[in-house]
Order: C-alpha cells, then structure tokens, then sequence
C-alpha cells in the first residue's frame, strides 16, 4: 500500500509539474519572449512555489537543485510544448486535470514540509498554498501582470480549503488517507471552480 | 524601565503592523484586488521587509512563520479595513503616526538583528532600511507599480539617518536609549517630509 | 601564477561590479527615479544575481554582507555615475568590455559555489548563469519591465555555453586554465552578440 501510494504521489507530482511548467509556456509566448525567456518561464512556474517554500523555512539548497529529474523534466516539456504548441494547446482538459491534481499535491507537500519542522497548522496551510500558487505568482510578475492569483483565479482557495480539511482529518483517520482526501478536495473544488468561473469578490 | 521599554515596543510593533497592512488593504482595493489578494497584499506590505532582511540573513524560519499572532494579527486587520473601509480612510493622522512608528521600530530590529551576527555598522543600517522599507516594495511590486520607495516617498531616508544617529550615540549613551532616540528620529523626521512633501531630486 | 590569477580575478570582479551597477544607473534615470532610487537599482543590478545564488544554496549572510567594500564600491560608482552621466554614457565600448568580464567571470563563482556543494553540472551551470544574469532580472522587475534577459539581449546564452565548456574542458586541462578559458568564452561570445545583434528566436 505504502508503495503505491509513494508511486502515485510521484506520479502526480511529475504530471503536475508538466502542467505547470506547460502554463508558464503559452503565458511566456503571448508576451513574446523568445525561447529562453519561454523556458525560463516554464521553470519559475513549475518550481517558484517549493522554491519560496524552501527558501522561507531554510531547506537549502532548495528542493530543484539536489535533484536534476526536475530540470530535465521542465526543460523537456518546454521544449515539446513550444514545438507542438498548436496541438497541445488542445489539451486543455486533460492540462487542467493535471494543473488540479498538481495543485493538490504541491499543496500537501509544503504542510507537510511545514509540519516537519513543528510549525503551527495555520502556518503550514500558509505554506503549502504558497507551494502551490507562488509559481503562478513569479511567472505573472515576470511577465509584468498583477497576479491572477490576486483578481481573476480562484486558485487559491482551493489550497486553504484542503489544507484546513486535512487538519480537521488528521485526528481521525490515517495520515496518508487525510492526504489523499486532501489532495481530491483540493482538485474537485479547483476544477469545478474553474468551470463554474467562480470569483471571490471585489471591493 | 526594562519591562515598560520593552512592552513599549511590542505595542509599537502591533500598531507598524496593523498601519502597514492597512496601507497594503487601501493600494489593493485600488487597484480592484479580490479579497483574497487584498489580504495577501496586506501580509507582503507587513512582513516583507522582515522577510527579506531573514532570508538574507539565513534567520529562517522566517519570523512569521515562528509566530502565528502575526499572522492573525494582519488577516483581522485586512478584514475589519475591508468592512469598514470608508471610515479607517478618514483615520489618516493616526495611521501616519502607526506607520512612522512602526517604520523606526522595523529599522532599529533590523540593526539589532545585523549586530546579533556581528555585521558591520553600515549593512547593519542598509538591513534596518530593508526591515523597514521593502514591505512596501513587494506590494508595489505585486500591484505592478515602480516601488514608490524610488522616486515618491521620503520613506528610506529617515530610516537611514536614524541608523546613523544610533551608532553615533552608542558609544556615549545606554544602548536602550540609543534605541529610543533613533525610533523617535526615524518617526519624526519621515512625519515632517510626508507633511512638507519633501522629495529627493531626480537627475 | 596562484597570486596573479587572483589577483586577476578580483580586479575584474571589481570592474564587473562597477560595469553592472553602471548600467542600473542608467536603466533607473530612464525612469525618473531620484537619486536614492537609482543607488538602490545600481546596488540591485550589481550584487542581485549573487544574492539569489547565496540564497538558493543558504549560503547566509548573502556575500555582500560580510564585505562592507562590495557596497562602497557600488555607492561609489552610483554618485559618481550620476555625477559625470553625460561623459560616462560615452564609454559605451569600455562598459562594454567590464560587463562581458564581469558576465564571465560571476557565471564561473556561481559554478564554483554550486561544486563546492557537490551539486551536479546542470545544476552548477543554472547556478552559474543565475549569479551573471540576475541582477539585470531584478534590476528590470523593479522597473516595471519584461526583463529584457528573456526576450531581447543574448546574455545567457554565453553563460551556459561557457559553463558547459568549462566542464567539458576539465578532465582534460588545469582547472584554473579552464576558468579562464571559459570567462574569455564568455566575454567574446558576450561581446559578439551584442555587436553582431543577434537574438534567440521567437515563437
């Protein structure tokens, strides 16, 4: 069980940071930018969240460096994605899914990042929403955009909402099963968020 | 005297936090934010200057992720400005006054912190002017403005003056002191340029 | 021969450092900003990429804080820079020259740091190429730019290729001889770029 679990997690997380690095790719070639600027951006939006994680609880070097899987991995899907732009643009489903479920799992990743080094629940839910969102975040504010993650996305709701489920969870049922509910709420309430286009409101 | 100065200086450092979140409340609703981004925009105003000078130090965690009443204190504060924000607009002097405050206070834990790592005088004061400075840059940032800390406010010269003013009265006077002379300083003398609308000339 | 070449080396850092802070100055007149701004993007732009380098690998206190004259230089160079702008924007071909140098040899202290961790090659040419070309990122983020690394200059570019050549080159020459082989790469190819114009393609 505990196998399979790790495996699908791993799973996730590699399909995940396709996703997001694939969403850095077409934000970075409606600005323009040649094929650097497009894969730099596809690396800040598939990693800038455990990058602030990282950075912000002092686990350095941060997570990218120590492993090259997950440069390669960017780097390849920026490089299929700038070729086959015109097809995959018609994935957008299966993206979204993938977008949601690696929300999902940064998102637990960084509470659990957070609770290895005994922060207080509502610092970990603060941390693992970063770890989810802040990619975005990096990727609009290189792009020269106020983040959609601060206006137009309901993106990070999602995050809290599964955060605070997994804490409410964790006093009754087995740990790697509060994650697994966690990870499914946060990217049920994401995708149907999306589809519904629901929108906090504004001022 | 210990325990009045440094009780003082905890309420000073509650009402900087509270006056820098609701300065990042107001520049986001301008710029038509959701709430969820008007908090965020309010957490980033408070604590990115302390944020910064920790990461650049290597004092991680972070201070806000050690302790959540910072963290409670900023979302009280971001919701009660947003339902009231009509009339906490009116409260303009004394939210100049929190704000000074709390901008000499920043400056004086920022140099306090340089000193404890036994960084020379001078990155002490460019990391005192960083505590209290670069919240304000990060909302600026986020809300895709030039930092008005560049070519508007007189904001980071009184921190640097008053930094100066510290380590030139240490040798003659009890640190303590020194501390509460510099925050009056750095309090006084950003209230007098906002007032007169000092400006640094441009070239 | 140790001596000198560390002799070298300091030099051109020094001269790296002047040319990087001189292009902030004139990047932040561009703007308007008045003078302490431009003094902070001066700062921004010479020591930026090195701050993110020492913060990705928790090297802390970041570099320019345990050296006091790292700041003096730049201070220096922003007064007298603002000072003599219209004689200094003449020097174009010397600033040039200092750039390119600079652009080399911080790419080479970026790859050193990251192999004195251990990290692998790709990671160490990332870091590398991090350390010479991100303070002109933060230099342009907080100008309310697209930087201009990812659509417009060629200047990653000589980085990579000079860091993957200094690996390719190691097993075979000195490991000093190869550091200089790859800054002169770096400078030349640097340099041929900008005069020839030429630039990545766009999608």
């Amino acid at each position: 069980m505990n196998i399979s679990l790790s495996t699908f997690s791993h799973i996730i997380e590699i399909l995940g940071t396709i996703a997001f690095a694939i969403s850095g790719v077409f934000a970075a070639m409606d600005k323009k930018l040649d094929v650097f600027g497009v894969t730099i951006i596809a690396f800040v939006t598939a990693i800038g969240g455990g990058t602030v994680r990282d950075i912000l609880i002092g686990a350095t070097p941060v997570a990218w460096m120590k492993d090259i899987n997950t440069l390669l991995i960017i780097l390849g899907t920026a490089i299929v994605t700038m070729l086959f732009r015109n097809r995959i643009v018609n994935l957008q489903k299966t993206l979204l899914l993938f977008d949601a479920l690696g929300l999902g799992l940064f998102t637990i990743i960084g509470i659990k990042k957070g609770l290895a080094i005994d922060l207080k629940p509502g610092i970990c839910i603060t941390l693992g929403t970063i770890t989810g969102c802040f990619g975005g975040v990096i990727r609009d504010l290189l792009l020269n955009h106020i983040p959609a993650l601060f206006h137009a996305d309901l993106y990070a709701t999602p995050c809290i909402v599964g955060g605070l489920l997994y804490f409410l969870m964790i006093p009754y049922i087995n740990e790697e099963w509060a994650q697994v509910a966690a990870i499914i709420v946060i990217c049920m309430v994401r995708i149907i968020a999306y589809r519904k286009n629901w929108r906090l409101p504004t001022l």
